[in-house]
């Protein structure tokens, strides 16, 4: 039986065949040598995911000053059935991420297509043709119980696999950049050992040739600026060794906008790895701490978000200070945290914890429960409650459903047993939550309803006029504002309608 | 036997005798009606520490637009023997704080001598002629238990009296303003109730005359801007009802720069105290947020401070990302989480706590000890080890002394037997820690010591050249650097010069 791998559009691409890989080696061979003729020097790119696609495209993208590209750039991607078919369709040009920044396409385009210095594969030989591999592997947190971070750990099986397949490939003198947002100690203390045992296998004397690994994080934001994030943005970078520095100052001034956001070089990788994982921490904790202070603030009748305009006005001090909602979603803030906590024990065999951050990861994960405390306070049973939550994403204006707080939401309410339905004009399908339809219709998700809930502060429900989101309901639905959504005007109308509103925060209404 | 106070610089002032008391309410009837007659409304300023007696003394320096004052200011500060000295040093003229604000000195003779429109007295019969009460009674939060901040709570005792006073002797249209940092909920829960149980029982209607109170709290940094940090930033304030809303603000913009500094409007007193002790708790939790993470820094060769900066290139987002040190002092940041704590139990009977910044403020609280378990590495049994500390204050370049982390570190050191040393430019009395001088010689400090600890950053310190320091040491002392102080190139010096040198978050060393 021949195996296909799906997109997300239903198309079926076929999984290559033992003869097609042979094939495909033969080419990347020859590619490559046609590449080098050209004088570019040649990259691999582990992992098309969120960042490894678009970077991959960034380095791509990247000339010299008279205009030619300086790299090629080989994209490469297990031949699962769940990702392969990214390669056949990055190779036809078309970007195989939804995005809503317009450069996405563009940047597809012109370096598939118009370049052709972009191609991918799912060939692991391709790993011995690099002169740079850039590592966008993902490197998941695992939290085996719910707000129990302080249990988190990282399973590092796969992108062990992944640092195995390097050192058994690559030659000797390919610098290896990881890119991905890895445990503290994980280049010095997890790829370093793998690939020196890999080159020592292959009778390379690693007293010689010492492998040569760099790590500089990204700091990638979905949305309209999603390119941009990669590229024109702040980057701190270390190395394993002088060499290694060296070629990643090198390579990261030649594809990024460093001139107008000047590089950070840190002593020692830990220190890059740790930097990445802390300023996420920050943020994390940042956010925790007011979702507390939010709490309180509905208690006592005190509106949270104009507090935080108030102490925001501090410019340079305490302008940083987040704003509470359902909860925290995304990749970063909800992983980062539990990685270097885990690594502290894990890596480094030390005791104690990084208290603050994972105090703030529970915090920021139990969150969407709070909203249901809300709703309860005029529904104690849940049971049969028809509730619409509008926005299933983890963040304004974007369709990334990763870690969603709408997730817990949804699961919590249909464990009381309430009847859920969800809408967000930015969500094709719900990968986290299968069974989770996501309506584009907002009418049908409200009709009937007996609980709104503003769950993510989409531009297009701000738009939304009291009373035509009631005359959708045909009921007079209690409003659950999550997202500072609804001014003091708006409240006033939806409560001249008949309406009850609640809001996250806004102790005041 | 004549009571008297003495002054920090040992001057004797004898507490006025009934008799005085007596004298002094006919001449502050006499002074106040005087002062009307010019059309200047009356202030009375409850309570001259920290705060009370530079906002005294701004509020008496605010002119209309013809340069004249708008009002007359009576300080009032209790006729104890530990504060009463004040009395008679302001109304010489002289300032009653220490500081190395130069505005300082010139304000007290601007408004005392030359004006002639700020006068203290310890007669609380001054409330009675008041238009506006300012309070600025301190209000501390107790911690029962080293290390368990959420065991800590608010002895309202001392301020319910002085509220009570309040009631007792203000008119019914005198607004009194609180800009005490206090509790969320004491002006609607303490303060209200209080007054107008006095008012009913001298027989006012509080129902026509229900009470005019404020909050507005301010956000002073001892230092070189000392009175500017008063006068010249962001104000946020609210009211228990329209009126006094509608006074606060017109007090505050008759006397505060809020052209440049514009005020901020909160719904209700309730939001005002609440903003207050949210942004020190903002502070707080960043700082122990850094805490921890610069302990895991030390364990894997990382300098936390490279790591801060390379964050911080984030601006907007993550600029206020602060700096570890020694630990956290100061009357804010140690306190202002307690009270919010305590308040949302004792005052408003809710469940739960703020634990991000319980933690933090515990975190904070013993971070000193860390320091000890750096000098323990070289001398695990601190008996009779002979420690040079270099700073005593909370602050860099401040002589402030309230809560300092130095005062931890010496009562841990000292109760390990270590022989501890103390030096700071900025203190002439530790009043924390009577039994520890502070030497202005700082060579008599270092003299035969065996560990230096630069505990403040101090720019005293910062100039001094390894070579120097050493000689006067006649030792080879450990150099424990709290501060970010050293930099690799200072920190090759000391070790040329054949000492150990340790830093705080600074694991690359």
């Amino acid at each position: 039986m021949l195996k296909v791998s799906i997109a997300p559009d239903g198309k079926e691409y076929p999984i290559p065949t033992a003869e097609e890989n042979e094939k495909e080696r033969q080419l990347l061979v020859q590619i490559t040598e046609e590449q080098r003729t050209k004088g570019r020097k040649i990259v691999a790119v582990q992992g098309l995911g969120f960042v490894g696609c678009i970077m991959a495209t960034v380095i791509a993208d990247a000339t010299d000053k008279d205009g030619n590209p300086i790299y090629f750039v080989h994209g490469h991607q297990r031949a699962s059935k769940r990702s392969y078919w990214k390669v056949p369709v990055i190779n036809s040009g078309i970007t195989p991420v939804s995005s809503s920044d317009p450069e996405v396409p563009e940047i597809f385009h012109r370096t598939v297509v118009e370049k052709q210095n972009f191609r991918a594969t799912s060939e692991e030989s391709v790993y011995s043709l690099a002169d740079i591999v850039v590592v966008d592997i993902q490197l998941d947190a695992t939290k085996p119980a719910f707000g129990e971070a302080e249990k988190g750990y990282c399973d590092i099986t796969h992108f062990r696999e992944g640092m195995r397949m390097l050192g058994q490939h690559i030659r000797p003198d390919c610098m290896v950049l990881v890119e991905t947002t890895v445990p503290p100690g994980t280049c010095q203390q997890i790829v370093k050992p793998i690939i020196e045992e890999e080159f020592t296998k292959r009778g390379i004397d690693i007293t010689v040739n010492p492998p040569l690994i760099a790590h500089s994080y990204e700091r990638v934001m979905p949305g309209a600026n999603y390119v941009s994030s990669i590229r024109d943005f702040w980057r701190v970078f270390s190395g394993i060794n002088q060499k290694s520095i060296d070629l990643c100052r090198e390579f990261l001034t030649d594809v990024l906008n460093v001139e107008e956001y000047p590089l950070t070089q840190l002593d020692n990788t830990n220190a890059s790895e740790l930097a990445k994982t802390m300023e996420n921490s920050y943020r994390a904790t940042n956010i925790a701490l007011t979702l507390e202070w939010a709490k309180f603030a509905e208690d006592i009748g005190v509106d949270i978000f104009k507090v935080r305009d108030a102490i925001r006005m501090r410019k340079g001090t305490h302008d940083n200070l987040l704003r509470p909602s359902l909860g925290v979603g995304g990749y970063c803030l909800t992983k980062d945290p539990v990685l270097a906590n885990w690594s502290m024990g894990a890596l480094f065999d030390l005791e104690g914890s990084l208290s603050v951050a994972i105090n703030s990861v529970n915090i920021n994960d139990t969150m969407p429960l709070h909203t249901i405390e809300i709703i309860q306070k005029d529904f104690p049973d849940l049971k049969n409650v028809r509730i619409a939550i509008l926005g299933v994403s983890y963040l304004e204006n974007v369709g990334d459903t990763r870690h969603s707080p709408s997730e817990t939401l949804v699961r919590f309410l249909r464990k009381d047993q309430a009847v859920v339905k969800a809408h967000d004009p930015y969500v094709e399908h719900w990968d986290e939550l299968e069974d989770m339809p996501v309506a584009k219709d907002i009418a049908s998700v409200l009709e009937g309803t007996q609980v709104v809930i503003f769950a993510v502060g989409h531009k297009h429900y701000k738009d939304l006029e009291p009373k035509d989101l009631i005359d959708m309901c045909k009921t007079r639905p209690l409003i659950v504002d999550c997202s500072n959504f609804l001014d003091d005007v708006k409240i006033n109308k939806y409560k001249g309608l008949g309406c009850k509103v609640r809001g996250l925060g806004k102790g005041h209404i």
